[in-house]
């Protein structure tokens, strides 16, 4: 039997490319957005008002769902899908980028991390075969990704190199643990900081090991946008060009519109629900905070021409009333909006790169988002 | 023009009524239950989530908009309705409950009630006059309600009737202010404690004065259940049969069946918001708190006949895992799920009350619901 999992590049207009990534539970459409799920839940959000705004994968986070409920729980409930009610695709991150940054104590070994909970303290380890059986045996992704060691910007070269190494090692144990699955697909990570030769020479591990794509990690960790734009104009090209490219964590729309136009796939970002559950919200004309007082009698929606709701029919001023008011209301509609307006800024894109006019709609984009910054 | 406000009674089963309150924005159909939308929101619902519940009529707390956004602001946004995007019936409270429960100081006296805002301290004056016009002139309620003085339990009963007297004379200057209105009503408050001659007075001062619908005010104020059906046995009574019966601030199902059998006709509570926000469900067989480890791997939903998704498509599991995650989607479909059910719970009554079975359903009702507790 042939794997249901495929790329196809529909077209492409100069780095930028559009297609469709197959999978067994649904394609979806590249350029791709995954709102992230963080403990089996966009956060404030139904899955019915997350699949309304046209998201077709969604991402969970392993180190959340290890810790509660726990991934033997979330098997003997059925698996991760039918626990949050989401049938379309599923990426779990590996759990180490959290592992590293949100437990308490983690140490890291060849073997593998050690880590405390956050929650209660508890002690746990997550090797590269155990991070593997959480996602693809427990949790029941469709796309798994590697075990790796993110290393915290500004990074020396040497300890750059030795995480890249390291993971390219996890990477290949990752491979053997996934082993050959016909409904599940297994990611590499490309590491190196913003070393171009680290990068290459990462790229280059991960294809003799093979992956059904390719994420570039380690970016959007405080490096700033013209960085981590220079460290993607080397190591998106040492990427193979018929797998998808995942760019892990990121990130603003600027961010997505610059990273496309470098030839990138896929993205995941905590931003738009984070940011929505503060008050900002995020538009073709910039984002803008709703606390401010000049929205308290603005009538206008924030987007007249989406298909969502939360964009279409409730007012600034009423948005604003809420947000003020710290009502879970404009937490959601806020989220609901931020999770519609990225699906509709990769729409945006996958049309301008089918009728190769990418560098027009970029900088048209740009011209009108970042009219009001600094930036 | 003849008013749009009617009260049409369609059957009854003992004391207990059905009917329906036409209102120039909808019928309601009794015994109705409202949600409380206190700031301009059904806490953590979005009005069409509402609405899909079957409710035909939601309340607005007159304390908490007239500090945010502020009514005149509200009245400059086109009024309540619009504002929050609910095109049915609304009803407003007079705001004195509130002020005398959460404001910082107030002050009662003949003219008006004084009291210092719980957000930021401003200091306000509500007076009958100023009341109506927040309601009636800048909210824009369909359904106005007098202001009244409500007395904590236990009373002295000469406090009660200084009370319940200073209310009829509010009474008549609310009356007064609201004039002639087609499009809007204006309800009367009963007051007098758990004393039944007091009551009973407070009856023949407000139909003297005339309204388009009675309340029954000052319960369930920590008087319990029981004290509180006993009061209900002598009150309704004193009431004309044929205006609505809108008993306040109440609350629990049993309490909602028990106020019915005797002849009560509408209810508002924050409790099934509240309470949901806290992670409990009603239910036919009672409330139950999801954060309890009973419910742990329970795949079961909240109500498999439900037409409420929250109710219907989520399993005890996830909700168990949502609330004790402390994840808003947890509070939103608890919320939504307590709504729905409450409208279920007066669906029933009325079905009851149509085909006379009225007390069979009562007391099978009990029986289900309170199976499991000590009352």
């Amino acid at each position: 039997m042939s794997s249901p999992f495929a790329f196809e590049i529909k077209a492409t207009s100069g780095a930028a490319r559009t297609g469709l990534f197959k999978t067994a539970r649904g394609d979806i459409p590249t350029p791709a957005f995954m709102p992230v799920g963080t403990a089996g839940t966009v956060k404030a959000l139904t899955t019915d008002q997350v699949a309304d705004t046209g998201a077709a994968i969604i991402l969970g986070n392993t180190y959340h769902l290890m810790l509660r409920p726990g991934p033997d729980r979330v098997a003997r409930l059925g698996g991760l899908h039918k626990f949050m009610r989401w049938d379309k695709p599923i990426l779990t991150d590996s759990g180490g980028f959290q592992v590293m940054s949100l437990s308490g104590i983690s140490k890291v070994t060849e073997e593998a991390v050690t880590f405390k909970s956050h929650l209660d303290g508890s002690r746990h380890v997550l090797s590269p075969e155990r991070s593997i059986a959480i996602q693809a045996d427990l949790l029941g992704a469709d796309i798994v990704m590697q075990l790796d060691e993110c290393v915290s910007w500004p990074a020396e070269k040497e300890r750059a190199a030795q995480a890249m190494r390291l993971s390219a090692r996890w990477g290949a144990r990752c491979k053997t643990a996934f082993g050959d699955r016909d409904h599940q697909t297994l990611f590499g990570i490309q590491q190196g900081s913003t070393y171009a030769d680290l990068r290459q020479e990462s790229s280059m591990r991960l294809q003799e090991i093979g992956f059904g794509g390719y994420a570039i990690g380690g970016l959007a960790v405080g490096e700033g946008h013209q960085a981590m734009c220079e460290t993607l104009d080397d190591c998106t090209g040492f990427l193979p060009q018929d797998r998808p490219r995942y760019l892990m964590g990121v990130g603003k729309p600027i961010d997505l519109v610059e990273a496309v136009a470098r030839g990138v796939d896929m993205f995941d970002c905590v931003l738009p629900t984070r940011s929505g559950r503060h008050g900002q919200a995020w538009t073709w004309d910039g984002p803008i905070n709703l606390k401010n007082a000049r929205f308290a009698e603005d009538e206008s929606p924030l987007d007249a021409d989406s298909a969502c709701p939360a964009s279409r029919l409730y007012s600034k001023a009423y948005l604003h009333h809420l947000i003020r008011a710290e009502e879970i209301l404009g937490q959601v509609l806020l989220s609901w909006h931020n999770i519609a307006f990225y699906q509709a800024l990769t729409a945006a894109m996958r049309e301008a790169i089918q009728t190769d006019r990418y560098d027009q709609f970029r900088a048209e984009f740009r011209a009108r988002h970042l009219r009001d910054t600094a930036a």
